[in-house]
Parts: C-alpha cells; structure tokens; sequence
C-alpha cells in the first residue's frame, strides 16, 4: 500500500474534456513506477524502450486492447503521438487515393477538421450533418454509395455533448475517431477497419494516441507516404522509433484498470451517472439539456442556464465546492460536465445536489 | 521534503542511451505534481491544457528555453510529439521547394534517416559524409553552395558516439537535430534557424520533441501542408491541440535544474566526466576507444573490448554492480555508455573502477 504521503488525498471533483480524470489507484500506480518500477531502482521513464521491462508493458497494453475489443491477428494495435488531429491527415494519407472519395458523418468540431485535412489527399462527401442546426442532434437517416473509400465517424462529440448510440452498418471500410468514448462500453471492433482515439479522456494522460488498424485495409494508395506517416511503419515493427513511454505505461495500468471492473460493469455505471444527471438537467427549473434527447452523449453531458445570467454564479458555486472544469467549450459556452469512466456516482451526486441547491437560492 | 517513501532510494546506474536519466529531484517533483499538483488537489496530468494553471508550465518552459539559448521574438518554440523521426519529414515539409536541394552532414544513423525522408520532398546533397568509415569521425572539410535550401547537420550521433564541437559557419538557413546534446553545453541558439530535439536524453521523458524555429524561414515553400505538419500551425497559436502535458511539464522541471546548475556549470562537469572515461579506455589494456580523438561526444563513449570475447563478460560484471544499459547500439556492438547531464562524476567513477578492476581479473 502507498503511504499517505504518495496518495496526498484529493479534494477535488474534475469534470474537465481532457486531460480529464484517471482512476486515483492508476495515478497512484503510475507515480511509483516514475519514481522505481517495481523494485527494479530504475523509473520506467528513464529506462530504454529496447529493455524487455518495457516490451511487456507495450506487448501487455495491445493485447488487453485487443482482448478488450475482440479483435484478432487481423489487426495491429500502434501507439502513436500527436493526438487525435495527427490522424486526421494520415487516415487519409494511407486509406484515400488522390481521385478517391471519402465520406462522412458530420457530427461536430472534431469531424469538420477531420473533412479539412482529407481534402487536402482526394474527395470527400459530408453524407449526414447537423452542422446547421449546432451540431444539437446526430444525423441518422443517409444513404451510403460503395464507391466511397471509406466513412468515418466520430463516436463521441466533446464540444456539444451528442455521442453515435448505433454504429453505421456499411460495406465500406469503416474509420471511426473513438478519442472520447473508448471503453466507456462494451465494443465489438470488428465493425471497424480503423478506430484512433488518443488517450486523454478514459485510459490516461495526453501524449499517445491508440490506433487499432486492419491491416489489410493498407497499401492500397499510390502515393509516397513519409515513414512516420505510413501506418505500414508502425505495423510491421513494434517500435520503429522512441514512443512515448510513459503515456503508454499509464495507458497499460489504466487498461487493466477496466479489464478488472469489466466493460459490462463500465458501462452501466456510466448509464447511471448519466441517467442521474440528465435528469436533473430535466427536473431543473433553472437549466436546459442542449442537444436532442437520443442522442446524449454519456461521457460529456453539455447544457445551459435558461437565463445566460445566471451562469457564472453557477460555475462559481461549482468551484467553491470544488467541482472544476464544468465550463462549456469555448466555442459554445454553457456547461459541460464531463463524466468519464474514472468519475463515480458519488461525484455526479455532488453536482446534482448543487443544482439543486441553486434552485432552490435562484428559483 | 518528500518522504522517503516518495523518495524510493534508487540503486541503480543509469547509463541508457535514452530514454535516458534525469535528475532524481526532477523525477521526484515531477511524480509530485502528477499526484497533486501544487497542493491544487488535482493532477497537473489530469487537468486542460487550456487551465492557466498549464498555461504557466508551457508558457514557462519556452521563456526558460529562450533565455539559455539567448533568443528573442524571432523565434517560436514548440513542443510537438512523434519524436525527432517526425521532425526528419516535417523540415522539408516546410522548409524544401520541390525544385530545391537540401545539404547534409551525414554523420550517423540518423542523419541517414533524415536524408531519407527529405527525399520525398525535393533534392538531397550530401556534403560531407562519414559513413564508408563506420561515422568514426566528423567530416570537416565540405563546400557550401549558396543555393542549398538550408543545411541540416547532427550535432551528437548517439549510435557512433561522435559530436560536432564546432558548428559550421553557412550562409544558408541551418537546421539542427541536437536531440542528444541540447542543453548540454551553452549554445549560441542564434547560429541556428532551426533546432529540434527530442525530449528524452537531457531533458526529461520520451513524448514531446522540441522545436525551436526562426519564424522567417517559414511560409516560403508552395505545397499544401497538412494542418499539424505546418510548423505554423503551432507558431501563430500557443497549442494548436492537446499537447504531451506530462511529458512538458517534465521538461520545465529539468529546465528550471538546468538553469539553477548553469550551462557553464554543466558542460564544465559532463567535460570532466567524458576526460575521466576517455582517459581510462586509453589507459586499459582490455579495451578501445570507436571513434576518432577530436571527435568523441561528451554524451555517448563508445568502446570496445580487444578481445571481442570479453564482452559479454564485462556486461555481466557492470550489470551485477549496479551498471545499467552498457550495452553499445545493436547496430554497431561493443559498449556505449551515455553520460548525459543527470549522470554524477560519482557514477562514472564506479564505471572505471570497475574497468580497472576488469582488467586486473582478465589481463
């Protein structure tokens, strides 16, 4: 057991987007390897990735990813870096031929800048959005041509708070950004063909990014990809280059982290804290949910105070009881409060209870 | 003062080629702040990178990097991920006109690779090259044409083990892979239009790549650039997407270290620890110096044993006193120890004596 002085108890509740929460016991973990990794008088961030401490780690961390998801042999799992906005340009830089075309849904910020950099590699086609409409809903009804190279989506939308309950049935390969709802549930992955997700939401600090690739879906464009691009250069090595190893020992414990309480387990906590919280988002007087009722994310939960004015006061009664990072995106304003995987009931508990006490002193 | 349970007295000799060692009140600081930052009561891993309270680490980190390197405001510094591999394709991204040719030193392994990627992008010229030799030495005597897009030289080659100790003197832009040698010594930064360094020898953990760009060099070339390849992308806002929070906020600790130490200070001591290992490898009767006198590196000594056949022998003697990662590049063999700024006199000290000691036993 940790002494008291390395546990150095929180007081704080964070609902931030990300960098967002980890499980206290993943953070605890993770600062006793920085300072010895088991025993071994070495930090596991000092060490060569080349060791064989640290192959186990990486080798632990894809086969828990793999199991986690079902997949088999048919895919690879790559720890890369530059977030999720890096492979907005190398899903199209391997997966889009130069007079191809690539499709997809439009659910947010995220997809839009995703649509941005695959114009600069070939076509593309925005087959659903609701961008006009504030990105409020997700677009369901849309009609898929087999001709695409692929569709992409986004599963989970930060900024607006709506999140894909039904993943598209498509002939097509399918790409999907998973950044903000990976193993928030149970997921089959062989849906997928390719699914990125950095891990600064559910698995741990910002730095590396996961991406799990069929790899038969690569090698089909003609182009000239930089090596560090190529997805082909992190398939068939391990490690082409020094990868970011303590990210990714992070990422490891927080895997087995879930694997212990089970996706199952995750994710009706999660419908539980969401199913809390939105109702009283609801139930309020003072506030109201902003994106359309079926399509709620469970992972970021955005609304507003009917009367704007009332919103700093609010966010102020949040801070003081220690409820940080409830402020909307910058680019929509409001709340959000983001309960990811790490967040327990008892912490969505103090919100709810808030609002209610704000009622009562503003109603 | 950290308790000794934070504290985790290491026993261990850490002489990795990188990830490398950092200063043990560095690692412990940093394993602090990722339990509790500053007594805020949430981890600074845990936290938005858009919180002021990141806002001062990043914005810190760049002000301290500036001021040893003696910049100013025509210089934008970055911290990007993919290590300096990323950098190899992004430089002539940015910097190489189709139509262009760019000049190299080629003095290692990694040179190779960065000629390599620039080829994609435009024309290569090696100047003067080393390789036919084994990169034992440093060519001195190259001729510049005005009309190179920039020249792109290595300033420490870790797989060798040699070091440019004078820069050369070029009228076009030149750009600087000082991944193992940054902060080593005090650097002029202005000889340099580009610098970019990879995090994990003398600064802290694998997971961010330095970046430090003249902004006029920029804007210059005409390909379209992928948004998080186009250095400008991350000059004109201070972060573009989630930046490696942890890994950043390790290498501001190591920066706030290196500037209480000095510069001076420290390449004084790294000069002091390469003199007193160099000296014992041409004393001993047991092994040999790799590479050519004037050119050693302060960073990576590279040795051998005579007699190839006493090698394992030796590796097993260093690794059962404590001596960790002796082992030379699995490219070139024999021994490599890397004495980066974190590594004491005291700990080289251990590694002659039992070079001495070696030698008694086996001469």
């Amino acid at each position: 057991m940790p002494s008291k002085t390395v546990q150095e108890t929180i007081k704080k509740l964070n609902f931030y987007a990300g960098p967002a929460i980890w499980p206290r016991e993943v953070v605890i973990e993770a600062a006793k390897g920085l300072l010895n990794y088991q025993d071994s008088g070495l930090s596991i961030a000092e060490i060569s990735h080349r060791t064989d401490t640290f192959a186990e780690v990486i080798d632990g961390a894809r086969a828990l990813i793999k199991e986690l998801m079902g997949l088999g042999d048919d895919y690879s799992v790559l720890f890369l870096a530059g977030g999720a906005s890096m492979q907005f340009c190398m899903v199209p830089y391997n997966l889009l031929p130069h007079n191809g075309t690539a499709a997809f849904l439009d659910t947010g910020r995220w997809s839009e800048k995703a649509i941005k950099e695959a114009n600069l590699f070939g076509k593309t086609a925005v087959v659903g959005s609701s961008r006009e409409e504030g990105y409020s809903f997700v677009p369901k009804s849309y009609v898929l041509d087999n001709s695409y190279a692929y569709l992409h989506i986004t599963t989970n939308n930060t900024v607006c708070g709506t999140q894909l309950h039904h993943i598209p049935q498509t002939s097509v390969p399918l790409v999907a950004d998973m950044s903000s709802d990976i193993f928030s549930k149970a997921m089959d992955g062989t849906q997928f063909d390719l699914i990125y997700a950095g891990a600064q939401k559910n698995l741990g600090p910002a730095g590396t990014t996961i991406v799990i690739v069929k790899k038969e879906i690569l090698g089909k464009v003609k182009r000239a990809i930089p090596t560090m691009l190529d997805y082909r250069t992190h398939t068939k090595v391990s490690m082409f280059n020094t990868p970011p190893v303590f990210p990714i020992y992070c990422c490891y414990l927080s895997l087995q982290w879930i694997k212990k309480q089970g996706l199952a387990a995750i994710e009706k906590r999660n419908r539980e804290k969401a199913d809390l919280l939105y109702g009283e988002i609801d139930r309020n007087s003072l506030f109201d949910g902003t994106t359309a009722v079926e399509d709620r994310s469970l992972m970021n939960v955005t609304f507003r105070a009917k009367d704007e004015v009332l919103e700093a006061a609010f966010l102020k009664l949040a801070e003081e009881a220690g409820c940080m990072g409830l402020k909307g995106h910058r680019s929509v304003g409001g709340f959000r409060a983001s309960i990811y995987n790490a967040m327990d009931i008892e912490g969505v508990k103090v919100l709810v209870e808030l609002m209610k006490e704000f009622e009562n002193s503003h109603a």
